[in-house]
């Protein structure tokens, strides 16, 4: 899983098979089917994967008021995004966005999966948006749930232009930052 | 060229073989290798071709109000991507956005050949920007040349969502002018 998700990021789905994966992880083909039944039920595994890692991130900036952990988000995504930086020498993009993008018209299965983890982060954002706007701390105007899924928009865009354009990935949490900065309100926090 | 268009967003292009979308096109290998000395080179001119039908597309909603024309964008991709959807039956991503996500770290010629195409609809836009922050157009402390990076990075992100989710992609230009409204001041346009 660890082999796949680093050529997954490194290169691409389909420009990765099942021999390279099992040479990268000296693991034999028959240890391969043992445990997944193809290439996509180990896609999926790594997405889980990722999903995980993206948890404990989240975690990480748990924080009771709600605004502060929506603040929080930009940074998080820049340093999950530093980590990719430091493993892979380049911006290599979003787990899950890099899948969706290449996937989603081929692979239903993987397409559905995927989109359910991103409907529970959206789901997720909505919450503490909605908890944001009781608080005073939205402009006026803006509608929570639509806010999550802008966000959750932006993150997926920042994310591909940075890799596209090959620049460093500092650019992302700043550019998250002064995307959100003109849908709160000035104060950080307002209870 | 039009074969691989539609098999590039049908699909992907990994998952496309030259062999493929010269059957698709009913043309002969060697006929192919006349015209392209690789299929990297045809997804160059696969690019060039969409950015055509773009820019075709921008100078139809041509307006000398720049306001205007800002407005006017949402409607824009969201009339592309219904063309797309009319062909293909379902939200297929946009053709720069899916190569983009799919190639960067692998084909370094087409990253920056895409790159090159952003970088250009990027400065067209904040050109737009720059001059309706002039007409004060823009909500006070909105940078127009980052406003141009949130709107080229949400195009791409509600694009890739609707893929992901096989939505409508009816949504994407609701989803976008609700994106935009919150940077703009409450006049269509101030002179």
């Amino acid at each position: 899983m660890s082999a796949a998700a680093r050529l997954f990021l490194e290169r691409s789905y389909q420009s990765v098979g099942i021999d390279e994966i099992c040479a990268a992880a000296d693991a034999r083909k028959g240890s391969f089917y043992y445990h997944f039944s193809s290439k996509g039920e180990l896609a999926k595994a790594v997405v889980d994967r990722h999903a995980v890692t993206f948890a404990a991130r989240l975690a990480e900036f748990a924080d009771d008021d709600p605004v502060h952990r929506l603040r929080a988000i930009p940074d998080m995504i820049g340093a999950i995004q530093s980590e990719f930086e430091s493993q892979f020498g380049r911006a290599v993009g979003c787990p899950f966005g890099n899948l969706a993008a290449e996937l989603s018209t081929t692979d239903d299965t993987l397409r559905a999966h995927i989109a359910q983890f991103f409907a529970v982060m959206e789901e997720g954002l909505a919450l503490l948006c909605r908890q944001a706007a009781e608080r005073g701390a939205l402009r006026e105007g803006v509608d929570p749930d639509h806010l999550a899924h802008h966000l959750l928009a932006q993150y997926q865009g920042v994310t591909l232009l940075a890799k596209l354009n090959n620049v460093h990935v500092a650019g992302i949490s700043a550019a998250l930052h002064d995307f959100f900065s003109v849908y709160l309100t000035e104060s950080p926090s307002a209870p």
